[in-house]
């Protein structure tokens, strides 16, 4: 067992590696890396330049590089590749499986696709990557890979065996056989497991499981991902609006749309525009976060402005002032909360949805429940600290109104995003919180006007 | 191809199934379900209460109410299994694979669960499951199953594929079986297609593939996840601390551990606790709600303290009130953009971390930045608005400092939590936001009263 473990990168290692670099000590470079697993040489080479990369790519594999090349990061893959010329990706492309080949060709400007496209010797692979880059990157057709195993309907286990003999080099992993009929159209899958106990003579049609799930090509792929996850499955078999077999799915790339669907809500909900992470440099990263705060600010201001129209009420009322973060701080709490259960539910998907009235009732009743316990200890509160009645009512009754209201909001407005297609996960973000902010403010001010009239 | 897309749950058949129901049409019951996914079957079920489940699991098979039970949500699970009697849960758990046996298991009361085991009518099962219950939930060791394809390295190909048949049964999906050498250490694997391209007379040594990737038994998830995502498996075998191969995490259940993960997460940053979904009670709702929003109030009430102790400063200074919000929502989301990167990073581990020092570093540089341009566009804003230098002066400065110490405690506040074991995405909820937020206000305050004694 010669990597039980995962390849550790020690520094010790690095430092030797970096020396052997500067040293064009070429030999120490494949020797220290022969068997490593490529996805660790990916680790090792995130260390160092594109200079320093493309130095140590030279010296490995076109299978190795192949590999390397679909573990970076999409960002960083952009910039290295640009360092190739176009017979040498095609020489990457063709060790690729379709999947990863359409994904590194989309990132080439036009006229040097068609370069590569034109360099690949495998044809059937550049029809296949052809086909490929007609879909929407995430969408099942645009995830799939046109590799995989196809069996007639009419055939033994024995041709099956010789189907995967023969394509055993261009299928990485196989799961299952997938069995057509005469139009091509999918009937059932024969697992592997299935073959291996099967006599070689069986008839395919007599051992095929026929109850077997499969997507067509427009499907999402979140809707991808909540099947597989349903199902448990390994791999899923994609057809196309005739039911014939054109893809397969593996589970491999719907774990990478999973994490990237969990990493983009949580950008969304943190407010961060596109996909930064800690080790972009400043500027990227001050400019990912950059529109949000502007956003803030701008509500910041417009709440100086809601506030200095009730300036003559927070003169007189003493001690109105004093509660503007509480009221905001709740109403920006509540809000997350609602919004933040909406788009849990939302992406779990329960078989039945309920209706909007009897969903908001509910939110409603819970938003009773909690702005009543609340309203009551902020009364005891004030009253308590303060000693001062009409205000500790003015900011009871406020609460409750600003908990209701953002219990509200926050459960409308990602039903509604969802609804025109935008990420739900989008109103738990700086936008809608601060509108929240600005609604809970003219809340807090209205009531404290009203009830001091009044009273 | 009888079920091309998912089992559809039309109103209409809902309708029918409840009357069938309530009219014991036990028939219509058994032949609507024939031969619909366990999961399908679940998330029909899901819209019954535990007395109708019940009905109806009394008329599936043993191995479909299996399946059912393994689908249900734990909390749910947890009410309907208490409906059965120890055989009948025995009967259940016989037609699991080990590790969904120890999880519904560690389900039951202490009493129950050693009732349930000695009914077991599978002993080796027994033997597993009480060996799985042994590990922590979250472990590789709690992960692993006990079912799994054993060879010897002195075996030839023709002795794998009778043990694969001789344990097909026990184990549903196979994917590689597994080679150990005398001590029982694993060695390595062959893939089921590389017994099948295999001569039957083949040695599994001479065919045999050493490079594995493996974990041991008290891995956490969340490592054993990040590892099959970057080796792109779908499968790992768990060794012991002597290298004795004890068990097998497959992929569908990793899949579980991420997506937990991640719901974990917006938890934690939205301010719920426990998990409770959107189709919960009202009072179970509202009392996952009510700690952080009391959190929330609290802070409030502080921020009314601070704000008070600066009443004569707000009497004296026309406009110092109306920027509370803009400082408050400005720290608030810095703070939360600050950790929800930190957290980014921590998920998802690169090999070399940065040094804390440099870092933090980067981190002011950001904030620098982003604390400049916010100031400058706030100064020019309250001029234009307000037409009070001082006033801008103040918001402006203000503003800076807050930028800077939100994004300094957004970034300490998560690594810190990381560093003494708790989740850090927590420093994006509510409770680190509120502490934030009162700094915020007091910096504001403290600026303020600094430049106008000075000024």
């Amino acid at each position: 067992m010669e990597t039980l473990k995962e390849f550790e990168l020690s520094k010790e290692f690095l430092d030797r590696f970096r020396l052997a670099l500067e040293e064009k000590d070429d030999e120490f470079v494949i020797n220290s890396l022969e068997g490593v697993n490529p996805a660790d040489i990916t680790a090792l080479l995130f260390e160092f330049n594109t200079e320093e990369s493309k130095y140590v790519f030279d010296l490995l594999e076109p299978d190795v590089d192949a590999d390397i090349l679909i573990e970076l990061d999409e960002d960083i893959r952009e910039d290295f590749i640009a360092k190739f010329t176009s017979t040498e990706i095609a020489s990457f492309v063709d060790e690729m499986e379709s999947d990863d080949g359409a994904d590194i060709l989309m990132q080439l400007p036009l006229k040097k696709r068609e370069e590569v496209i034109a360099h690949l010797e495998n044809e059937e692979k550049a029809t296949h990557i052809l086909e490929l880059m007609r879909y929407d990157e995430d969408v099942a057709g645009g995830l799939m890979a046109k590799e995989f195993i196809k069996a007639q309907m009419n055939w033994n286990v024995r041709q099956c065996i010789e189907q995967i003999r023969k394509q055993a080099e261009n299928v990485e992993k196989i799961f299952s056989v997938y069995v057509v009929d005469e139009q091509d159209r999918l009937a059932g899958k024969v697992s592997l497991k299935q073959i291996i106990l099967a006599n070689d003579d069986m008839k395919v049609a007599d051992v095929f499981d026929d109850e077997i799930i499969a997507v067509e090509t427009y499907v999402e792929g979140r809707d991808v991902a909540l099947m597989m996850q349903k199902y448990d499955l390994e791999a899923i078999p994609v057809v196309n609006a005739r039911g014939k077999l054109v893809g397969r799915i593996t589970i491999d790339d719907i774990v990478d749309v999973i994490t990237e669907i969990a990493e983009e809500e949580r950008a969304l909900m943190a407010g961060i525009s596109s996909d930064v992470e800690e080790d972009d440099s400043v500027w990227a990263l001050s400019k990912a976060r950059l529109p949000w705060l502007i956003i803030g600010m701008v509500g910041g201001l417009i709440a100086a402005q809601i506030t200095d129209l009730f300036s003559a009420d927070i003169r007189i009322i003493a001690g109105l002032a004093l509660f503007i973060p509480l009221i905001m701080a709740t109403g920006g709490n509540v809000g997350i909360q609602s919004s933040s259960l909406v788009v849990q539910s939302l992406a779990t998907k329960s078989a039945f949805e309920d209706s909007m009235t009897s969903r908001l009732l509910k939110v409603l009743l819970v938003a009773t429940v909690n702005g009543v316990i609340l309203g009551i200890m902020v009364f005891g509160a004030v009253i308590l600290i303060f000693r001062d009645q009409p205000l500790a009512s003015t900011v009871a009754i406020a609460l409750f109104s600003v908990v209701l209201l953002a219990s509200f909001m926050g459960t409308i407005t990602p039903l509604l995003l969802d609804k025109f297609g935008v990420n739900p996960a989008l109103a738990s973000g700086p936008f809608i919180t601060t509108a929240n902010d600005l609604l809970g403010l003219a809340v807090y001010f209205s009531v404290a006007h009203v009830l001091y009239s009044l009273g």
